[in-house]
């Protein structure tokens, strides 16, 4: 018998991080007797009153929100990182007892006026118009000489924990390099002095070379389900060119990050033609003014969904407690991802 | 204004971990508008003849269950982890694409015959004998030569992933050292090292003296919530002395272990009114037949009830792509499970 990746339990090392990731390819075959979620399929009005995202009404803590017609920022009503702390630090018994008080602050990025589109609903021009607005906020809360990173991020659909389908996200920008941004910023170091270029640089082009796991491209950036996946569907979205940070990507190049945006999220509905939750978001270079070469800008997408649009993967015991672990193959996920059509379910003629 | 870890944004180092945590803890006050779970208050039978975990009854691998009286384990009929695969390993590219084959092995632990009990309505007679089930396989199976780890777990409640409300646990036990324990392996050795006691001696000491995470104790074991807790109201059991596996501890600190299992998530049960779900598990020094003086075994609760019996904390967005972020503090999570009382709400006469 030969070792086979396809069908034995493996572990597969993921270079960012640093960590290793249990596969067991042949466990999707168990029946699911466990939790299933609900299908939020309502028909939504292209503008809600009681909405505290939509323009032109007024929020929880008094603000009218503009009548915005592309875009829309603001300061998070119940932000989880405030400005206007003192600081403070505990160090003691050993270093048993450590603490430090954090500065940082909480925006939300609403995509669209329209309460009833997603992202893969949206026009190319009109997500390109949400990595513009990336761009600004990234570069203005940067320029905070307080500021050392900047995190996007959206999560999307109920069962991601957002509680208004409004389409928009989230941006969280603070004093400290927060855990995930720093491994990988240690591991992309190591190989940007070991090798003299991005460690994705290398990895993409080996990835466009193989095929199998790439799920769609075009001329500045692939997405793809990387070989070190966690969760069933996850992807990243990466620039074929070596660029540290959004602010850095040429307008063609943005042009070409909103194309790709649209196609894997449409790719996404369409697997189980349902509102594809994920949390998503972008890992880039730290706003501490350095340069940072070795920093390869990239979105991740966290898709919980395994088997239908209602039964979705749990990482509970084994996972929280020992270590990250998948269901199927990176490979298989690609092929189901990449063999959907680019023509959203919803919009298809019939 | 000065600094108050009560109030202010701050950041929390976990020793065991080496990793911090972003807490917030003025932000459980914010509207919840999102995803309530369901409650699962169905009275059920003492035995189930559709459930694959009562005794007398046919699994789904067609093996008939014996007429088990106390506990029962089996292997997995739908095992993550397989003993019979070749060995195989890639290392490509400049280590980007590097995978190994994985050996191991899946059990599941049943608590009772009864399939309308949990732990916390057990006797702590019969969840002593649950210990005992686990220190008889962590010795069985950490004798396979190939075996360098065994994580007991359990997820309890569907929203942890639990496809079975019949009262069980898991084992996965494999070659490799997954990522959670060897983090804290690496930390326990540098502190015993450096010290000559293991770090959580020196950290349950301190905890017992100061008093304010403190939720239960017995003569053996202590129950508190981390000063780095992640989950809203995560805990931790820990035996006194510095006992590096299960089956080092004495019978009496067995039964004392049993106790403050029962008395833990009876106060957890008590919080809302309802079947505490969480995902829990032993971390212990690995199976590789060394000796291990630096591990200090403790029993983890991982729960994401947050502020009711339908609202749990969303690991999403930030905390999957950022940092690990809780919403109030490790002291005022432990002040609400301390105060909870040791009689079962559903057992208390009225
Ligand atoms: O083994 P079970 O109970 O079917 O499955 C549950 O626990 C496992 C171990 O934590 C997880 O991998 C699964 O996602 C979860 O649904
Ligand atoms: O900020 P929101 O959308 O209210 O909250 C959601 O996203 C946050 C950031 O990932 C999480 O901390 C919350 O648990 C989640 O419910």
């Amino acid at each position: 018998m030969e070792f086979n990746f396809e069908d034995h339990p493996h572990r597969r090392y993921n270079p960012l991080t640093g960590e290793w990731i249990q596969v067991s390819p042949h466990r999707a075959k168990r029946p699911w007797q466990g939790q299933v979620e609900k299908i939020e399929e309502e028909q939504r009005p292209e503008h809600d009153p009681d909405c505290y995202l939509c323009a032109g009404n007024t929020r929880i803590g008094g603000e009218v929100n503009p009548n915005y017609t592309d875009t829309y920022s603001f300061q998070n009503d119940f932000a989880a990182l405030l400005e206007d702390i003192p600081s403070g630090e505990v160090n003691e018994h050993n270093g048993l007892f450590r603490a430090k008080s954090e500065r940082g602050l909480c925006k939300v990025i609403c995509f669209s006026p329209r309460h009833d589109l997603t992202i893969p609903e949206m026009e190319v021009g009109g997500i390109r118009k949400v990595v513009d607005l990336w761009c600004k906020e990234y570069a203005e809360l940067g320029t905070k000489s307080y500021i050392n990173h900047v995190q996007i991020f959206e999560n999307k659909g109920s069962v991601m924990g957002c509680s208004n389908p409004h389409p928009h996200g989230q941006i969280w920008a603070q004093e400290s390099v927060p855990l995930e941004p720093a491994k990988k910023a240690e591991n992309q170091k190591t190989y940007f002095d070991t090798y003299g270029k991005t460690l994705l640089s290398d990895y993409v082009t080996e990835e466009i070379k193989q095929g199998t796991r790439v799920v769609y491209e075009n001329e500045h950036f692939v997405a793809l389900v990387p070989y070190w996946a966690v969760w069933p569907f996850e992807t990243m979205i990466v620039p074929k060119r070596a660029v540290a940070r959004i602010t850095d990507l040429t307008e063609e190049e943005k042009d070409a990050f909103a194309d790709a945006y649209k196609a894997l999220t449409v790719k996404y509905d369409n697997i189980f033609e349902v509102s594809f939750p994920y949390s998503a978001g972008i890992h880039q270079a730290p706003t501490d003014g350095e340069d940072h070469p070795e920093w390869h800008m990239h979105m991740c997408f966290y898709p919980p969904l395994l088997r239908s649009a209602t039964v979705k993967k749990f990482m509970v015991g084994y996972e929280m407690l020992a270590n990250a672990q998948r269901d199927i193959t990176a490979e298989t996920a690609a092929a189901r991802i990449r063999e959907q059509s680019l023509e959203h379910y919803k919009q298809r003629s019939l």
